[in-house]
């Protein structure tokens, strides 16, 4: 039997643990894990492209354990009342292949990019950072800004949406947290000047240049959420041409990530490295950073960890997704009628394939 | 929400339609959905190998729905009382990238490959077959042998297994099949003999010689079936060399099938061609003919129709694997306690991050 967690425990479980220390426990867990990275079986994610989004897969084995995730990413689905980003997972046994455990992952994608969001900055980002501009104010949005605020010790949040609404929305939901102070920007420019991180996440797929290399002052952390898939990114790469990059995977980065935008040969130093100390971070204090965050399969794992260890209850709910037989050979009994007693012979149904071809 | 067909929705749907029913109706689909197969976006399904088995995901997609399928293999999992397969699925929406159907497809990937396995035969073996040789009575023999019977026209079964309580488990499901005559054999020499048609459908993670060049007779029809993962195989090669060999992707057959054992351009043809008429499918009565078959993607994309058609009714179960929000925006609206009053400030948990790094 599998156990099954919805969005009505993570909703619950959200409730009563608060995000901020969720997502730092979580980071804490994806910092564990990008320390052994060389235990994992890695690979980039296998995604399934169409004109308004795409849906991908999101493997990952430690050779105990091994997890997947299914992502979708569609701009548009929020002018349908839909979620841009969803997503759900599973952690299985290696040594059985079953899976036990059978998640939702769309607010847990959300706290889990916060957290890498925010493992990534405490190595890129200048230790006095105080301000940061939140560029796109959408279903990420809050999860980022609680971030870098509960952990990083960010105390005035620069926001610019173009929609508004959602800035609206922000401003709301950040109301319980009293000692970030809020700025309303009225343009990227005006939210970015001056601050010591920039955060971007928006939604459109499509070759943006949400970020100029005239809106960057030395020492700037930037921190690019949105670029994640072919054709979509958010930095104009005269950005990176003068940065130190940093990204997840590099082989899944190169196709995904703002690097797309660059040659082959650009080069790029991978977080595990910067973690475990055989890179180093920020070089100086005038350097620019990018933390050239795709999402990768090992956050997800460590996400799905998170999610076993705090989120399963004695009373989580049980599904049948995988049979449980007295003799494991014996898969036709399990589905077979108690009285199967009527003879059959050959028959053809309506949708049946004809006896001859 | 989430449409969820857990084992038990299957075993009720399969003891109301029986399984016969269930084999020939969705071998129509997979016809229907091999006859379009250049309206299908492919890909060989991505395996994590252990020691003891493998997991593997398996998307599709049409450009309007998408499938992913699950599935493990593990041989030795039947010695800890488990399944050496276990699979479930997902159907979900291109447009939106929103997942519609989640469902069991342990006991339907047994009839999707039984389904699969009767389709190409009916392109592959002599007309006038009578009598088939089953090589491995484990969790899908029962499956192979009634499509075979109530579909092909199979009178006559010559079973064998190297576990004798496999077999006798074998015989005793198939009683409520009267009208076939079942012969146990004491070899797989002595069940091949004659045989019309060879299924094996063995377990071992092996490259198994289960069946030699002298157990073959002119004119018959092998469906090899357990062969599918690197170091998996049942066929010997020189087999292979005087038959014509039959395919499902030819990129994933190369890596996973019998055809791992042949040079890079032995010479096979996929069965989409044999089903549209595009290529043959046997050239005479002499002929020796292999359907290598190591399970398709296409396969359980039709398996997930089928489901979501025959199986999903207006009391399935329902999930919230996805959340439904009133404003798509606000994810965080949606995890946020309603009692979120208490101001925070930046924290250190147990497992949190430390503030500097």
């Amino acid at each position: 039997m599998v156990t099954f967690i919805g969005t009505q425990e993570m909703q619950a479980h959200l409730t009563k643990t608060r995000h901020e220390n969720a997502i730092a426990t979580l980071a804490g867990m994806i910092k564990e894990d990008y320390l052994r990275w060389n235990n994992f079986d890695k690979c980039a994610r296998v995604a399934s492209h169409s004109d308004v989004g795409v849906i991908e897969l999101m493997p990952i084995s430690d050779g105990e354990q091994y997890s997947f995730k299914y992502v979708n990413g569609h701009p548009k689905n929020t002018q349908a009342g839909l979620l841009t980003v969803t997503a759900f997972g599973v952690l299985s046994d290696v040594s059985t292949g079953y899976p036990r455990v059978l998640s939702e992952l769309t607010l847990t994608t959300a706290l889990r990019t916060a957290a890498t969001s925010v493992l990534a900055a405490q190595y890129l980002a200048r230790k006095n950072s105080r301000s940061m501009a939140l560029i796109g104010n959408g279903a990420q949005s809050e999860f980022q800004a609680i971030a870098f605020h509960c952990i990083l010790g960010i105390t005035e949040l620069r926001v610019y949406d173009v929609d508004p609404a959602a800035t609206d929305k922000l401003i709301n939901n950040l109301r319980a947290y009293p000692n970030l102070r809020i700025i309303r920007a009225g343009s990227t420019s005006e939210a970015t000047k001056g601050a010591d991180i920039i955060t971007t996440v928006t939604a459109d797929k499509t070759n943006a240049l949400i970020l100029l290399p005239e809106m960057i002052s030395p020492g700037t952390h930037i921190n690019g959420v949105g670029g994640d898939c072919p054709g979509k990114t958010e930095l104009h790469p005269a950005i990176l041409d003068n940065a130190r990059v940093i990204v997840e995977f590099e082989p899944q980065s190169r196709i995904e990530g703002e690097l797309q935008q660059m040659p082959a040969d650009f080069v790029v130093t991978e977080l595990w490295r910067v973690i475990d100390g055989s890179a180093a971070g920020r070089e100086n204090e005038q350097q620019v950073t990018v933390f050239d965050s795709v999402g990768f399969a090992l956050e997800d794992f460590s996400a799905m960890r998170y999610v076993e260890k705090y989120v399963v209850q004695k009373d989580s709910r049980i599904l049948d997704l995988i049979p449980e037989l007295q003799n494991p050979k014996d898969l036709f009994g399990m589905g077979a009628a108690a009285e199967t007693s009527k003879p059959a012979s050959p028959i053809a149904t309506e949708n049946a394939v004809p006896i001859s071809a």
